[in-house]
């Protein structure tokens, strides 16, 4: 007997007959003892047919005004998936019930469209798998402590799968998606990427903050906390995917970098003649922070040593670049700085492992495969289990390439 | 000030313009100090559209084992209209809330698809109306004991609506439909048919027995329970409606008769040759009240005195004839009855009124009128405050009229 979590995102459960094919899979797979939870989104796109709605009362839904009602409007969605895939295991002749987010007692904050989990009691989901229920419930949403629906924010439905895996003390957890796993770079861009059996939460939270989309780092985070393995696999087939833990469990060790992961959504600003003063890099960042916008990579170079001048470059996520154009041109014309540059054209590419730790020569190779397929490096940048690099944006494909080429030789 | 509860059915929410016009209209009308509760249905064709995802699982999705589901699916149709009506308030200025059945205390027992309201703590009202917001809620559904949703059944947001309003000790509870009040006689189909300025209870309920489709028989219990009087008004115009209440409040009683109803969702079932012995009706009465099939009006009529054999005739609504059928060919077969006749042609005309008890002349001005008209009358049956007739369905336009211009002459 095992208790499982399985979490279908909304592609899988887009019409009725794949809800059909995913409560088919399901009843395959389980074994008579089995307790099966099955965490599920929205319909495809009946999300975004939701905020097309709100947009008929104010082009604006997202407006912070509206942020309660508009959860009260998405949660909706949910609620149409669980109802109709508990009535597939019904026609099925498997017993099964839905529960919405305040059902399973995922408890949130109040920030609605942006919940966090604060806690989770699942009486309910084992009162009703001991009745030999299949429990379905809704991802990407709670309840605050007035008992209104929030919802969690991208990739929330993730978050609530491993949540609630984690507080039910589940065996097993498992996200299933349209990829068959977490690969050493993005499939679609390195043709002989390899899919990994493991990573840990550290590495799968990094290898995320740098670009790979698999899983959202709060899906991640949830994971370790609870120490739930996650294992990511295919919708479409039964191998087995990664799983993702807090350390390795198999001799499979025999690599230098976990993967290589890129982001093309990245913007770069630079401003130039900046008096090089105490306080005055503090003013663009603090505005910028004031403003709700994430700077990642940062330099500061000298222009001109005499005159005590610099340039400020630094990255933000590209979504947010026309609100930091204008947050930074005001600061740069209240310090009397230059001009205020805006490149697009640029992505950034990263190493991710942590074995690099105590291991210089790794990002020596990264920049030596750069330097040798001709990309020129702006801006770098590392942490404790990464080294980033920023180049043009062009050229990221072949940039990936190279740095896998580099750390992962075909044999 | 005034606490209003306004009732807003699924077509006047049927789109987001239609939405953004309901939330100008109470605003337009809406005092500075007034308290405001709005009950909404779903949208348009929301609910069918909803039904034909679950039939996607199911063709029979009315299935007793779906019925839980069911209720979980279909409650998704007025949280989006609250949701939207909600917004829509707050886009013109108007702080305001949306809550569903259960945020405002609307317990009802287990019956899904077919609840019954228990009771209502609606505490979170008064709260949020206390802080000047506009009180959205979603009709046609509750909570039950589990926390589960349960759906009301037809006509469920008009007792929404008023239940909410006697919960709240409202000081009026307006019922926003698309006439513009309870008139002498379907408008439809009586040219100079009457609006009534008041009705009460006893006689409302009496007439939508009888097949006047302004207001279901529950919600006009449900206001005579909490003694709620009900305005029954266009969604259109200001004009005022129709007052259903405990007692006349007007001197307005200068009429004989309330009003003449009529119903052509009937048919007539006749058992042929049956042994007039003991126990012989019960038996057919028993088996289709097992079916849960409703039995309207009764005539047993002597075929053969000596023989002892009666003829046994009889009414039900429409919609349960095929199952009817079944039934009582397999009881007459079991009772050795003669042949079991069926007719869909009929129809049923009704005069309602208080003032007919004690006046024994009124029924025969109906019959009357009937007669004067070339109508025969097939069937007759009476209760304390109305007179029901059974007539050839292709015949009921001129029965309604003829029965109208006695009760009520042009002047």
């Amino acid at each position: 007997m095992a208790l499982v979590v399985k979490k279908f995102g909304g592609s899988s459960v887009a019409t009725t007959e794949k809800i059909m094919s995913v409560a088919k899979r399901i009843l395959g797979e389980k074994k008579p003892d089995d307790k099966i939870v099955v965490v599920v989104s929205a319909m495809g796109d009946s999300t975004d047919n939701l905020i097309k709605l709100a947009e008929g009362i104010d082009e604006e839904p997202y407006k912070a005004g509206y942020s309660r009602e508009l959860d009260m409007l998405l949660t909706t969605g949910e609620q149409v998936s669980i109802a109709l895939l508990a009535m597939a295991f019904q026609k099925l002749g498997q017993p099964a019930i839905s529960l919405t987010g305040g059902m399973v007692g995922m408890r949130t904050n109040s920030v609605h469209t942006k919940g966090r989990i604060l806690g989770i009691s699942p009486e309910r989901v084992h009162e009703e798998l001991d009745k030999g229920k299949v429990v379905v419930v809704a991802g990407f949403q709670g309840v605050d402590r007035f008992g209104d629906p929030v919802t969690l924010g991208r990739g929330g439905s993730d978050t609530s799968a491993v949540a609630l895996a984690g507080a039910l003390k589940a065996d097993a957890c498992e996200i299933y998606t349209d990829v068959d796993g977490v690969y050493s770079a993005d499939p679609r861009i390195v043709k002989n990427a390899k899919k990994m059996r493991e990573i840990t939460y550290f590495e799968m939270l990094e290898m995320a903050r740098l670009g790979a989309g698999v899983m959202q780092p709060r899906s991640v985070e949830m994971g370790q906390y609870f120490n739930m393995p996650i294992h990511v696999r295919s919708t479409f087939t039964d191998k087995p995917g990664t799983i993702i833990r807090e350390d390795y469990t198999l001799e499979e060790k025999d690599f230098e970098i976990r993967g290589v992961a890129h982001d093309q959504k990245v913007a770069k600003i630079a401003v130039l003649a900046v008096s090089n003063t105490p306080g005055i890099a503090h003013k663009i960042f603090a505005a910028l922070a004031d403003a709700n916008i994430d700077v990642d990579m940062i330099v500061q170079s000298i222009r001109n040593i005499d005159k005590n001048i610099t340039d400020m470059v630094f990255t933000i996520a590209l979504d947010d670049l026309p609100e930091a154009k204008k947050v930074v041109d005001k600061v740069a014309e209240e310090i009397d700085a230059g001009t205020v540059l805006v490149e697009e054209d640029v992505a950034k590419v990263s190493i991710v492992g942590a074995g690099m730790l105590g291991s210089p020569g790794i990002a020596a190779r990264m920049f030596g495969a750069l330097a040798h397929a001709g990309i020129n490096i702006d801006i770098i940048s590392t942490s404790e289990i990464s080294v980033s690099c920023l180049i043009k944006g062009s050229q990221i494909t072949e940039a990936v390439n190279a740095i896998h080429d580099e750390f992962f030789p075909d044999k």
